[in-house]
C-alpha cells in the first residue's frame, strides 16, 4: 500500500510519516520511507537544485518539470520495485504537493494534471493532509535548521493559498484524501492518522 | 529568426553554428548562439545532470524531464526575449534532439511529442542537419577532451540508429528541415549551410 503526507510547510507531515512508518515496523510490515522531491539518488541530485537558491530561480513550469523529473526516477527506481514486493511505501509528499504549489505559484493546473496522465500515473492508494493554521506552521518551519527554506521565504499569505489548495483537494478525491486535525502533539495525530487504516 | 543545428556526436554542427553565427554577425544581425542542453544558469545547471555519469544514470523517461526543464529555462529566460526584439537564435540542438536520442534509447516518441506541445511549443524557423558518416563522426567525438561523453559512450550501433532517426525527422518536417553534407571541411559545409538561408 502507497500512502503519502501533504501539508502546509512547518505542519508536521514529517513527523507523521515517520511515527506512521515507525507502526508499521512495529506490526512486523515492510515499509519504504520516502520524500519528495528525493527519495532515489538520482531524485536526490534533482532536489538540491529545486529547495535551494532563490525562490524565482525556476520558472513555475520549469519547476513543475524538475519535480516530475524527480518524481519518475524516484518511482522507478523505488517505490514500484517496493510495492512489487508487496512492501508498504509511505511518502512525506507526491503529486498532490504538485498539484497545490504550482498551481499556487502560476503554474497551470492542466499541465500539472497532464504530466501526471503522462509520466507518472501512480497515485498513493491513500494520502494523509496534516491541517493546521498557517501562522502557527509557518513558525514551527522558520524554527528548524536547514537550507531548505525556500518555501518558508514565501511567507504566510503563500501558506494560506497552500492550505486552502489542500482542502480543495481533498474535496476532489474523497475516496483517497483524508483531511487529519494537525494542531495537537504528535502521538495525539499520529493515533488520528492509525485510525484511518484499513 | 531562430534557427537550429542538429546531427549525431561529432558531426560538427556546433563548428557550423559558430560559423554561421559569425557569418551573421558579420553581417550587422545581432545573433544569441545557445546549446542544448543549456544556455541559461538554470539550464547550465540540469545539463550537469544530463552529460555527466553513467550512461543508465537516468532512465528515458526522466532524462526527456530533465531535457524538457532546461529547454523551457533557457526558452523563457533567453530565447524568447532575443526573438521578441528582433534577434537571431542560433541553437546547438533543439527538440528534435530529442526526438531522436530519446526515441532511440526507448522513450516514446508520444511522449516527446505530447511534452512538446504541453510546455515548450516553439519550434525552430529553420533546422540544419549536418549528415556525416557515423565511423567518421564517432572517431572525432572520441578525440575531443571533455568529461561530457556519455553519448559516445553508447556507441557506433547507437549513432547509427541516431543518423537514421535525424534523416526520418527531415522527411517528416520538410519545411523546416535542411540535411547537410558534413563531410567536408568545415567552410564548405558553412558555405552549404548559408545557401539555405531566406
Amino acid at each position: 500500500m502507497f500512502i503519502s503526507f501533504e501539508g502546509i510547510d512547518g505542519c508536521g507531515k514529517s513527523t507523521q510519516a515517520r511515527l506512521l512508518a515507525d507502526h508499521l515496523v512495529a506490526t512486523g510490515q515492510t515499509v519504504l520511507r520516502s520524500r519528495e522531491p528525493g527519495g532515489s539518488a538520482g531524485a536526490e541530485a534533482i532536489r538540491s537544485l529545486l529547495v535551494e537558491g532563490d525562490p524565482g530561480r525556476w520558472s513555475p513550469v520549469t519547476e513543475l518539470l524538475l519535480y516530475n523529473a524527480a518524481r519518475r526516477d524516484n518511482l522507478e527506481r523505488r517505490l514500484l520495485p517496493a510495492l512489487a514486493r508487496g512492501d508498504w511505501v509511505v511518502s512525506d509528499r507526491w503529486t498532490d504537493s504538485t498539484r497545490v504549489y504550482q498551481a499556487t505559484r502560476g503554474g497551470e493546473r492542466h499541465v500539472v494534471d497532464a504530466l501526471q496522465d503522462l509520466v507518472i500515473g501512480r497515485e498513493p492508494d491513500l494520502t494523509f493532509v496534516i491541517d493546521m493554521d498557517p501562522d502557527q506552521a509557518l513558525r514551527r518551519g522558520l524554527a528548524r535548521d536547514h537550507d531548505e527554506d525556500r518555501f518558508e521565504q514565501l511567507g504566510l499569505e503563500f501558506q494560506r493559498l497552500v492550505r486552502s489548495g489542500y482542502l480543495g483537494l481533498a474535496k476532489d478525491y474523497p475516496d483517497r484524501i483524508r483531511v487529519i486535525d494537525g494542531a495537537a502533539e504528535p502521538d495525539v495525530v499520529a493515533a488520528r492518522v492509525r485510525a484511518h487504516l484499513p
